[in-house]
C-alpha cells in the first residue's frame, strides 16, 4: 500500500458498468485545484476553488478544447469531507468509455489511482472515524441481510468505541497513578484508590466478557447462521431445502472475503441469513463407506448452530416407541444444540394418526415438504430460535474477528490484573498487564499506534473507490 | 409507458452491483418533501426543503427509528435540475441490500419506480432539452469509442438542432405568408418574396443533403466501420485478425440495442471502431458447397465499407502477371469500395523479390501477419481511409436512424416545393408540401407534437435511472 498522504488520489466510486451516471471521486489537498484545470462551468469564469463546500456545479470536463462529458461536480472542503481532505465528486454519464477517459485525464495530471480502501484509510488517519468505524464501512457495503446490515451500521456509528473508550480512559488514568507510585516505591504511597480501581477492573472484565460472548452470535449473523438438516435417507431433506429456497430468494454471496467450505444454500428469513448445510443421510449400517459419510454428517451438525432433525411421520403410525426413541437418540447426541424436530410427510398420514401425533408429542413441527404445508411454522421457529433481541435493542455486537482477538487479549491482561489485586501482589508487577490491556483496547479503535502492516491488511480488503 | 408527470419517480442512477457508493435519484414536485420525511440531518432540525438548490447534506435515512444508512443528499430545485423538476439524489453505501431498502422505503411512500428513460423524457417535456438532445443522452452512455462518443456529445449539445432550427423558423415564416396569400387568392397578391423563398428552399435542400450524407459515415462510426478481410484459403486472414486483436484491446459490445448479425471482432484504432468481418476463403473451384461459401463472402464484402484483400507474396515470385491479375479481378468486382491490398507473408520472400514487389506495384501494403511487421502501416492506412475530418471540425453528423428517416422525408417534401416553384405552379399546391417539410423537421427536435407512441419508443430504449 502506498502511503503518501499528500498525493491526490482518484477512483471510480460507483460500481463499474453501464448506468445512467457514474461517480468519480478525487481526494487530496490539490483535488479541487486539479479539477478546476479541466472543468469549464456553464457560467463564465466560475472556478470551483472559490465555491463553498457542499455545493454542486454543472459544466464540462474539457481536455485540449475537446469536451469529454457534461458533468455535475460536487465540492467538499477540508475538513468537511469523507476523507477529511478536499474532495471532488464528478458525476458523469455512466459509460465505461467516459469513466475511463476522465480517470485517464487526471492520471496524466498529477493524480494517482487510489488503493483499495484508501479513501477510508485517509478518513481514519485524518481522525474522521476510528479504526473500528472504518472497518465497519466495508461491512456495511458487504452486508446482504437486515441483521448483518444493522450490526455494521451500529459499528459504523461507533458502537464498540462507545462501549470501550470511557473505560479505557479511566484505566489509563489509574495506570498513570500506579506508575507514579512506582517512582515513589520507597515511600509506600498509594495515589490510586484501590477499591475504585478494583471496581473498574471488574466492570471492564464484565464488559469485555459480554462483547466477547456477542461474537459467536454476531459472526453467525454476519456470515449466515449455520443450520444442519439431518435425517435418514429419503426422509425429504432435499425437498425441504428446495421448498425453502423457492419461497425465499436464495442469495449466493459473491462478495470477496466471505470464503466458505463449500457452496451452501443461504436463505434470508425475516432479515436473518441462514446457511443450510447439506448432509448425507444417517441410519444404522454396517457399511464402512456409508459410516464415514454418517460420521461426517455428525461433524457438520456439531459445527452448526441449529440442527433440524427430519423424521418420517409414517414411523409414528408404525411404532410410537421407535419414533420417540429416534428423537431421544438425536437429543442425547447433541445436548448443547438448538434442535428442531420435524415430522415430515404429514400429508401421507391419516387424519386420526396426524391428530394423535400432534397432541401427544411436544415441540414437534408437522410438515409436508412436498405439499408445502407447515413451512411458515418452521420459518417462525427458526427465527425465534435466533435471539435477535440484542439487535433490536441496538446493543453492540462484535462481528469482526480482529476485534474478537483484541478483546480476548485485553480480557486476559485485565484478568491478570484482577488476580494480582486479589493476591495483593506489588503494583509494579501488574502495571505491565494494565499497559497490555490498554494496548489491546486501543488496537480496536486505532487510538494506539497501529502497525502499518495491520492497517494495510485491513484496508486492502476494501473495494477500490471507498 | 406511464405518463403521469405528477408522480414522484425513483430509480437507481448508478450501475447495479457492489461499489463504494450508489446514487438513488428521485424526481417530481414532491421529491424533496418526500425525502424530508425520512432524512435526519446530522444537524438538528434541518429540513431539506428549506435548503438552497445545488447543495449537499449529510445525514441518515431513517425508517421507524431504524437507520437504513448514512447518506449524502443532493438537492436540485425546479427548474434547475436535470428533469426540470425538484430532484433529490441520495448517495448511499454501495450495497445491493441498502439500495433496495431505500428504494423500497420510498416505493411504500407515494413514489413509483421510474420507467426506462423517464427522467430524460421529463427533461424533454419540461423543455430542458429538445428531442434530438434527449436521444443523444442514450448514445453518450452507450458510446464505446472516441468517435462515437464525440458524435453523441455533439448531438447532446444540440448539434442537429442548431443546423435546423433557424432554417425551420424561416420556412415557417414563409409558410405563414404563403398561406395568407391563399386567403386572398382572388386578388393575385404575393406577400412572400419568391426570390428569397427560392434561396431558402435551396439552402434547406443543401443542408438536408449534407446531413443525410453524413449518416452513412455517422452510423458506421457509431456501430463500428465494417471491414471485410478476403483472400484465398490459408493466405493468413485469421492470423492478421489475431495480430490486430492482440495489439489493440478488443471490445465485445454488450450494450442493449446494438444487435449484430454475428459476433464480430471490434477493434478500436485511433479512436475509431472497426468491425472486422470474418469470411470464408475464396478461390476458383467446382465444389458446389464451397462456391456457396464464396458467394457469401462476396455478399459480406459488398456490405462492408472497407475491404482488405490479402494475397500471398510468394505468388509474386511465382508469376508477376498472375499476381497483378488477381488484384485486378478484385478491383473490378468491387469498383465502388475502398480497397486495401495487402501482400502477406513478406517474411518468406527473398530480399530481392521483396524490393521489386515494393517498387513495381503501387498502393500495396507489404506485411507479415505472423512476424507482426507492417501492421502499423496497415493501421495508418485504415484510419486514413476514414475521413475523420468532419469529427475534428465538430460538424454535425447524423447517427440516429429516426433522424435519418425524418431528414429524408423532409428532403422529399422540400424537393416537391422546389419543383413546384420551378414549374411555376400555384402556391396552394405546394403549401401542403411546406407544411409536411416543417412537420418532419419538427419531429427531429420534438418541436412539432410528437406522437406518444414514438416518445414511448424512444425512451424505452434507455436504461432505467436515466
Amino acid at each position: 500500500m502506498q502511503t503518501n498522504v499528500n498525493d491526490t488520489i482518484i477512483a471510480l466510486a460507483t460500481p463499474s458498468g453501464v448506468g445512467a451516471i457514474s461517480v468519480i471521486r478525487l481526494s487530496g489537498k490539490n483535488a479541487i485545484n486539479l479539477v478546476d484545470l479541466f472543468f469549464k462551468s456553464i457560467r463564465k469564469n466560475k472556478t470551483l476553488i472559490s465555491q463553498k463546500s457542499h455545493t454542486i456545479h454543472l459544466g464540462h470536463i474539457v481536455e485540449n478544447e475537446k469536451i469529454l462529458d457534461e458533468v455535475l461536480v460536487s465540492i467538499f472542503k477540508d475538513p468537511h469531507s469523507y476523507t477529511g481532505e478536499n474532495v471532488v465528486e464528478i458525476s458523469c454519464h455512466g459509460s465505461v468509455f467516459i469513466q475511463q477517459e476522465i480517470i485517464q485525464l487526471f492520471l496524466k495530471n498529477d493524480c494517482r489511482m487510489a488503493d483499495n480502501g484508501e479513501f477510508t484509510m485517509r478518513a481514519f488517519l485524518n481522525g474522521k472515524m476510528d479504526l473500528s468505524q472504518a472497518e465497519a464501512v466495508a461491512d456495511v457495503i458487504a452486508s446482504n441481510s437486515e441483521a448483518s446490515h444493522q450490526m455494521a451500521i451500529q459499528q459504523m456509528r461507533g458502537g464498540i468505541t462507545n462501549e470501550l473508550s470511557a473505560l479505557r480512559q479511566q484505566l489509563l488514568d489509574f495506570a498513570s497513578l500506579i506508575e507514579l507510585e512506582l517512582d515513589f516505591s520507597g515511600e509506600d504511597v498509594e495515589f490510586a484508590d484501590r477499591t475504585k480501581f478494583k471496581e473498574l477492573v471488574e466492570k471492564i472484565t464484565s464488559v469485555l466478557k459480554r462483547l466477547i460472548d456477542s461474537f459467536a452470535f454476531g459472526n453467525a449473523m454476519k456470515n449466515g447462521i449455520p443450520v444442519a438438516i439431518i435425517g435418514e435417507p429419503n426422509v425429504g431433506k432435499s425437498t425441504l431445502l428446495n421448498t425453502l429456497l423457492n419461497e425465499e430468494k436464495a442469495i449466493v454471496s459473491d462478495i470477496a472475503g466471505t470464503t466458505r467450505d463449500a457452496i451452501e444454500d443461504e436463505i434470508i428469513i425475516d432479515g436473518v441469513a441462514f446457511r443450510f448445510i447439506d448432509t448425507a443421510g444417517i441410519r444404522e449400517t454396517e457399511d464402512v463407506v456409508e459410516n464415514i459419510g454418517i460420521r461426517k454428517t455428525y461433524e457438520k451438525a456439531e459445527n452448526a448452530q441449529l440442527i433440524i432433525f427430519l423424521i418420517d411421520s409414517n414411523k409414528f403410525s408404525h411404532s410410537k416407541e421407535e419414533f420417540l426413541q429416534e428423537i431421544e437418540i438425536i437429543k442425547e447426541r447433541f445436548p448443547n444444540k438448538r434442535l428442531l424436530v420435524i415430522a415430515n410427510k404429514i400429508d401421507t398420514l391419516s387424519c386420526h394418526d396426524s391428530a394423535i401425533l400432534q397432541s401427544e408429542i411436544e415441540n414437534l413441527i408437522l410438515l409436508s415438504a412436498k405439499q408445502k404445508t407447515g413451512i411458515d411454522k418452521l420459518k417462525h421457529e427458526l427465527t425465534s430460535l435466533v435471539n435477535t433481541g440484542a439487535l433490536s435493542n441496538n446493543e453492540t455486537i462484535v462481528t469482526n474477528s480482529r476485534h474478537f482477538e483484541a478483546l480476548n487479549n485485553a480480557l486476559k491482561s485485565i484478568q491478570s490484573v484482577q488476580n494480582g489485586i486479589e493476591l495483593g501482589i506489588s503494583s509494579d508487577l501488574f502495571a505491565i498487564d494494565i499497559r497490555e490491556c490498554l494496548r489491546h483496547l486501543g488496537n480496536i479503535t486505532g487510538e494506539f499506534d497501529v502497525d502499518q502492516d495491520i492497517l494495510g491488511n485491513i484496508f486492502s480488503n476494501f473495494c477500490i473507490g471507498k
